[in-house]
């Protein structure tokens, strides 16, 4: 079984959106697609990733250092033992070969949508969902048929701030969404808090609204927002300070009763067991959220799970970043605590597939090989188009 | 004053030296120039940065991200008040604009290029050196007129291990240099103690003689060498485990009496804050390593020194990785504890001034404007001829 063809592409997902920290005029993703010298019903296997949203497209790291890497090795050292399929994990260890150990940036994210690609392959030719292949792998043969799902949103909207969110947040619960969550910090405390009253005005209780800063706090301004919210009784309290700023994360959980999140912009197994080291994290109620497509993909994320597991730390409390495809099969077959989703945003790459209904706020999942991907005919028109298939 | 253009190449550095985690068969660099509209003596002032080696080229995050933002700003947001020069950290602000938290990869080794070309330009607009540019700007005028390099090799010479590796050595203290350093972790324990009793022959003493792990051991691994070296009072013990453990560097400063050393793979003062918080380093003995060229240039490194400062370590516990006179110019305007040199190896970067000599293991410096790079004639011929000026 061999790798004949990897293709990548940038591709564009500006929007008019805003968080505490950056715009998204300008933002693009990685997309990229392997091809298999193998055929199912007469078609060639192409296996499809991406990244997730925030990071830019960087081509250039797959083309010019991952992928020739693949294309120059032995398919004998990537190919599975009875060489009926290929092997991630060994993909994942050829073509991050000569790569230095720390420097978790753009190399992770470039890495993550190769190595999702490289999955859905792998799935496809097993013809399983991705899911299954996972809960098959690694989980018993155990796997959840209903995931926790809640969208990434709650954006402010200049001039009309609290109508304008509420109807962001009838909307998801319209579709069936029960938590919710919302961007703070890109005003002042005042009107935050404002705006958090108007959001539990819609979802009813405050365990039913997340709220992320993006990073975006010093210590103080974390403890003041962490006073006020409490009383609230919120979902969980996300990125206060910068992502590796662990003493701010460890002395908030000091101070706030409340659930903290974190680690979307963890990129590594080695920076989420700093934040189980140095975080202050606690077990029974934190949320950590790295995010498999941007952190080297889903082979790194079961390293990462290795690290959790030592830890004493439940998978459950992992629900990772990214609101897409790959975070929920992962979430499912590897029973995660949930996955983040973005129906209206960072299309067409965020969401599920587009025939799977959010009932209660959660999702079930479909039965089609791979990650799931031809299930979203916009998202793969447009990944096909840019990587030049069509 | 504006910039009018920045150009970006990329720059081989191949060579067959392999250190105990990757090969440099195929390593690039990143090349960067900055074009501004003004002349010294009828000629265009133009800046010229490059990345340190290890790290591979990505243009692309500077084309496509950094430049694109600089071009479309007003210059009086990157001007100083009396709009006689530009300000490099303004500059860095504009070109990190719209870039999330976190991260720090690639991203930082583009940026860190770019920043040094900004630099060298600013520099060569104020007709002074670099070093004294910042020792006016940010310490009172103070530099070292002398500064200690020691060259970064040592590498493994198989079929011929303590006869190359004696002779590479010798070469280093006939250049002039007293302390050297080599790499360890690419054999087992026994050959290396035998390469490290062969290099002391040469240097004299141990405390002439750094050895570098790259990253490579494990704490158990980290330790045997640990107790294995101790008695040869070696100048210090480098990453001995993967940068971003600084619970294995913790404890290997629990259980090691001499010196250790990292940093060289942590790139922000995000990263270096956690070293010093919870990396067990001594601020009697210990060295720290990060290098300004691959994390996101001067401009950051200045925000670590804030941290070196809070932190109340000196700053002559710091002496840079990266060998090339972008580290140089810091060390002596800064008063670092100095830097490391590369004379022989990822030419024609590595290295200081052509006409500049070593002496007991010091190097003075010379009075061009700028970082210098006019003054290795044969690498900034490759630079000019790579960024499309010849």
């Amino acid at each position: 079984m061999k790798i004949k063809r990897i293709r990548t592409a940038v591709g564009p997902i500006s929007s008019e959106i805003r968080n505490a920290y950056i715009s998204f005029s300008t933002m693009t993703i990685n997309l990229v697609s392997v091809e298999l010298d193998a055929r199912i019903d007469g078609s060639p296997i192409v296996g499809y990733g991406f990244s997730s949203n925030g990071r830019y497209a960087q081509t250039g790291i797959i083309e010019e250092r991952f992928a020739p890497r693949i294309m120059a090795a032995d398919p004998a050292d990537y190919n599975d033992e009875n060489n009926a399929t290929i092997d991630p994990v060994k993909l994942w260890s050829i073509f991050m070969s000569n790569e230095k150990p720390g420097g978790h940036g753009d190399r992770a994210h470039a890495a993550g949508a190769l190595d999702m690609a490289i999955w859905d392959a792998a799935a496809k030719l097993a013809e399983k969902p991705l899911w299954r292949l996972l809960s098959e792998r690694f989980n018993d043969g155990r796997y959840d048929e209903e995931i926790l799902v809640y969208p990434g949103g709650g954006y402010y909207y200049p001039g009309k701030e609290l109508d304008g969110l509420k109807a962001e947040m009838q909307g998801y619960r319209d579709e069936g969404y029960a938590y919710v969550k919302m961007k703070i910090g890109g005003a002042d405390l005042a009107l935050d808090i404002k705006r958090i009253e108007a959001v539990i005005d819609v979802v009813g209780k405050g365990k039913y609204l997340a709220v992320d800063a993006n990073g975006r706090f010093g210590l103080d301004t974390a403890l003041a927002y962490a006073r006020a919210m409490e009383p609230y009784g919120l979902f969980w309290f996300e990125e206060a300070g910068d992502p590796l700023d662990y003493h701010l994360n460890a002395t908030l959980c000091e101070h706030y009763s409340g659930p903290v999140a974190t680690g979307e912009n963890l990129f590594s197994h080695h920076d989420g067991r700093n934040l189980l080291r140095y975080g202050g994290m606690r077990p029974d109620r934190d949320w950590i959220q790295l995010d498999p497509a941007l952190s080297y993909g889903l082979s790194e994320y079961l390293r990462f799970l290795e690290v959790v597991d030592s830890h004493g730390w439940s998978r459950r409390r992992l629900i990772p970043h990214g609101g897409h495809q790959l975070a929920l099969n992962i979430a499912a077959g590897l029973q995660l605590g949930g996955s983040e989703s973005y129906p209206g945003v960072f299309q067409p790459y965020g969401g599920f597939a587009d025939n799977i209904k959010i009932r209660d706020g959660y999702v079930t999942l479909p039965d089609d090989p791979g990650i799931g991907v031809e299930l979203k005919p916009n998202m793969i028109g447009e990944m096909r188009r840019l990587l030049g298939y069509e």
